[in-house]
Formats: C-alpha cells, sequence, structure tokens
C-alpha cells in the first residue's frame, strides 16, 4: 500500500502524511515513511543542492534532480518495501513534477510525462491526498509563522496559482488523487483522510 | 562553433579536445571549455556525486544527473556563448548519455530521447569526433596506467562493448559525427580532426 501526499509548501500535508503514518503505527503496521527529495544517500545529496538557494537552478536541471531522487528512492526503497508488503507514506512524489515544474514552470507536459515515466516505471501511488488551500490562505500562514519561503518570495504568485491549478486539474482525471478541504483543524482533515484510507483498503486498521 | 568529443574513457578525447582548443587559441578565437558533468557550479556539484563511488547509484537516476547537469550548462553556459560567437568545445555531450544509459545500460530508447530533448532544447553540436579505439587496447592502456577504472571494474566488458556499438550506430545515422581511429599517435589524429574542423567550418582557422 502505498501512500502519498500533495499540495502546495504550508498547505499542512507534511502534518497529514505525519499523522496517517502515526494512526498505522498503531494498528501495528509496517511504515515506511519518506519526505521527497530524499529517503537515500544520493537523495539526501540532491535535497542539499536543491535547498541551497546559492544555486541557482535552472526549472529543466531542476526536474531532473527531482528525478534523480525519486529513480533511486523507488527503486532502492519504496519497490522493496512494498515487495515485502510494508506500507510506503510520501510527503510528495511525482506529482510535485507534474504540478510544480509542468504546471508551474511551463515546462511541456510530454517531456514531464517521459521523465516521470522513467523516474518512476509502474511505481504508482494507490491513494495521492491532495491537501487545498487558496494561496491567500498559505501567505497569510507564511506571514504568521515569520517566514515567506525563499521559493515563494523567488517564484512569484502566479507560479502557485498555476501549480495549484494542476493540482485540481491532475484530481480531476486521476481517481487515486483525493482533494481535501485544507482551511480546517488538523484533527478534522485528518479523520476524513483515515476514513478514506479505510474505505479504498479495507485491510488498513486490521492488524 | 560548437564541437564535442566522445568515445570511451581512455580513448584520447580528451587529449584531442584540449588540442582543439589549443589550435582555436593560436587562431585567435575565443573558446569555451568544457568537461561534462561540469562547468557550473551545479554541474560540479553534481560531478562530485557522480565520483563518489560510494553511492551506488542507480542507472535511471544516473541519467537524470547527467541530464540536470547539461540542462544547466547548455543555458548558463553553453548558449550564452554560441550567442556571443564564441567557440565551444565539450568533452562529452548527449551523445554519452545516448550511447553509455542508451546501449550501454540498456535504458529504452525511446525515453533516453525524451530526457535528451528536454535536457539540451535545440543545441546539438556542429561536429562531434568519436576517438573509437578497441575495447582491448583501452583496457591495455588502463592497464599499462596502472589503473582499471572503477567503472570498467564495476560494469563489465559488455558494457563497453555495447556502449562503443553504441556510439558506431549513431555514427552511421547522423553526419555530425566523425569516426576518428584513435591507435595512432595523439599528433596524428589531431591533424585528421584539424583537417576535418577546417572542411566543415572554413572560418576556423581565420583570426
Amino acid at each position: 500500500m502505498f501512500i502519498t501526499f500533495e499540495g502546495l509548501d504550508a498547505s499542512g500535508k507534511s502534518t497529514q502524511a505525519e499523522l496517517t503514518r502515526a494512526r498505522f503505527l498503531e494498528h501495528g503496521k509496517k511504515v515506511v515513511y519518506i519526505r521527497e527529495p530524499g529517503g537515500t544517500h544520493l537523495g539526501e545529496k540532491i535535497r542539499e543542492i536543491l535547498l541551497d538557494i546559492q544555486n541557482s537552478i535552472d526549472p529543466v536541471a531542476e526536474v531532473f534532480l527531482f528525478s534523480a531522487a525519486r529513480a533511486q528512492l523507488v527503486r532502492e526503497v519504496i519497490r522493496p518495501a512494498l515487495a515485502r508488503h510494508e506500507i510506503v507514506i510520501c510527503d510528495r512524489y511525482v506529482d510535485s513534477t507534474t504540478t510544480y515544474q509542468g504546471y508551474g514552470r511551463q515546462i511541456p507536459m510530454d517531456s514531464i510525462h517521459a521523465v516521470n515515466r522513467l523516474a518512476i516505471a509502474d511505481v504508482l501511488p494507490d491513494l495521492t491526498f491532495f491537501i487545498d488551500i487558496p494561496i491567500d490562505e498559505i501567505e497569510r500562514r507564511q506571514k504568521t509563522a515569520g517566514k515567506i519561503t525563499d521559493r515563494m518570495e523567488r517564484s512569484g504568485r502566479d507560479f502557485f496559482e498555476r501549480t495549484r491549478q494542476g493540482y485540481i486539474e491532475l484530481s480531476e482525471s486521476c481517481n487515486r488523487l483525493k482533494v481535501i478541504r485544507g482551511e480546517r483543524t488538523p484533527d478534522t482533515i485528518f479523520s476524513e483522510i483515515w476514513s478514506i484510507i479505510e474505505k479504498e483498503i479495507p485491510s488498513s486498521s486490521s492488524g
């Protein structure tokens, strides 16, 4: 069982990924939890490069860096864990490339799809939760937290509007993607997420 | 004018790239000289990762790492230099991915082509010299130099046979690729290379 969490920064997706992990652990499940990019030695090195804003990285190079980390992650961690019948939870996965780089950066979608196919081979999530909050709310949350992310400052609001729109369009064309309204308390959101998991994957709460 | 040098490790391609650069400089040309992966801050970081054999990198991740470095190089260095009418010489470029990862690692060629197209956009070399020497000769050279490269040891002879075959097939289907017999002295090889450059690019030796 492979579950991913998607959404813009500050949408609360990481909180929900963590809550989901904790609930599975309570049920005695083995869980592999990953945040992208990362989860492998190579992935962490790539994460360092990507977080180092002194590198001004071209959007196409960025696609390839995320995809390198993901290709390694799929083959080294995700596929083996799924073969052992463990639960894999990823904070971001292939949809982030489609939305951020395809919709957001406007890299041609046929290239994005070809790169994604090569990166993940056939390893698609069973369920993907897109935690959706409006851009205004993201800006408000980031101001409250005393930080506007570097990415937000550098990329501008239009970029995030397009990226959010990408998630919405993907959700419309893809059954595994569930849109979750993010302007509620974490507990309320998690109740909805867990009820979807239980419905879609009936064995999820059996020990 | 954009010239690339290709071939297996120890084929002598770097020597020829350097000789070509020196000759252009003698003629008073401005030359940008790059070895791949590298040539940008991002590229050098990626080079470090790739040379660190402690990272056991999946072949698909490797494709993306080389392509990330190349995408950055094309946009940050090569395209601007060509726009300034400078000469760009690359020690390895897009054909290395086609041959090493496509033919050698047997990653599906349609994926390789899609990745290459995204990485280089429309920036193809005017001339590419493939310095060809048989695998036996490469092994002999490496033994003489007291080193078998890590890559050679890990990948096995078949990998290099397939990679060489890839270069030969590319040369047959692609006019810009010139096969240069590498079992001769560097000076003899360079004479042939320079005569091809002068023929293909008539202004190459005018100051």
